[in-house]
């Protein structure tokens, strides 16, 4: 019986976790705040779909004013004294770079989505996230923002989104070590590459493969999880020149 | 006879690596760039001390147009056909935020500040450095920015600051990796704890015992050091609860 908000849901991985989720039991998945910019066809199918139980909720992670309006519609939807149980921090933006880091004009403005979009949304429904049964906030980062991997990953031209997932991973600790008292867990984990609008058609993954590996781990997130960046778990994953990808745990910082 | 640029040179770090430097011999160190907002008291003893060789340059790190006036004044400084040796993106900002990670209302900031500020500036200083002999830029990061060392830090309330730094760290790969095979270094460090406007003063090291243990890695910096993450070394300082600082080497990500 569960309550899930996902920002960034009307494409790619916010989407299909949407579906994913209103595709169980309700008494499993009591309700999804599937919350966007604007309301796409994918996102109007599901809400057609599933009423009362998938939301359409617009919300902007830019916007202060529109966080506090998604935070009382959400308020009214969840109903009266109910919190909300599983926060996943979705919404994100990339560009390419092609002349490297010396070309990078976008910095600020993907910061401003990638990381204090996050930040600003954490906020605005912490009062909601204390009255919820799990406290779990997931902030979906990218295994491009280990600074372990970096080098290993140096041509893939995005330097502003890796970046940004550095500075969410450590955001997402200060959250952690805050929070753990309370009983929250926050993650932050790498979904795969998947093939969305912002990875490509040449991505590894079908965004499905990635979003039910994602729901793996919140379905199985403990405590001890709080403050770790986690990797996607698919076994089956082939390896590439000699690496394996997916095998799950902690991705290194 | 090598050139450098220091940013932040009004005070604290930046104002103490100036005047070390300066103490050097002409047949050392040529000219100094001493960049800041304002001329400091500190900074005009300098530049009255040693003219022609440490030169106040103003510089405000946020603003395009204040870093390409800066690059017209160091290149006339500088002479025809001279190049930048080293640069030191030290300029930064910290604040505290004692309500901890929900109250931080300074990320994007501190971020245009910390991150950006690097970033515009190497930018633009990017063609002398190319003509420099060292091509050698130092990022003035933090131990507060590590991930792995984190949850040990987790007390110390700034958060935005933390997270700038682990952005710092990240940025600096993205340019040491790009720029390796043009023969350039790219390294973030940590300076030390240190009795600073910006470090307060409970903290563990006079300001030039942090610059001399910096200009010391400035000094014996190698190819081989390009995309490091490098603490200072300060062999005889005691450990604290059991744990050694300052040891030198490489700070874990």
């Amino acid at each position: 019986m569960s309550s899930y908000l996902i920002t960034g849901a009307s494409r790619g991985l916010g989407l299909s976790l949407t579906k994913l989720l209103a595709e169980r039991p309700v008494e499993k998945v009591r309700f999804i705040a599937a919350t966007a910019r604007t309301k796409t066809p994918g996102l109007a199918e599901l809400t057609e779909k599933y009423p009362g139980r998938v939301a359409f909720i617009p919300l902007e992670v830019t916007k202060e004013e529109s966080i506090k309006a998604a935070v009382t519609e959400v308020e009214k939807a969840l109903g009266p004294n109910q919190g909300l149980d599983v926060l996943v921090n979705n919404a994100g933006i990339a560009s390419l770079t092609p002349g490297g880091v010396s070309e990078m004009q976008d910095l600020m403005s993907t910061l401003d989505v990638n990381v204090n979009g996050p930040q600003r949304v954490t906020t605005a429904f912490l009062p909601l996230l204390r009255k919820g049964s799990r406290k779990l906030v997931v902030n979906v980062s990218s295994t491009v923002g280990s600074l372990t991997l970096a080098k290993y990953i140096a041509m893939l031209p995005t330097p502003a989104y890796k970046i940004s997932k550095t500075a969410l991973n450590m955001l997402t600790l200060q959250w952690a070590f805050q929070y753990e008292k309370e009983g929250f867990t926050f993650m932050a984990i790498s979904p795969g590459y998947l093939k969305t609008d912002l990875g490509g058609k040449d991505a590894h993954l079908p965004v499905e493969v990635g979003s039910k590996a994602v729901l793996d781990i919140l379905d199985m997130a403990t405590k001890e999880q709080n403050g770790k960046f986690l990797d996607i778990h698919l076994p089956d994953f082939p390896s590439e020149g000699g690496v394996k990808l997916y095998q799950g745990g902690e991705i290194p910082w």
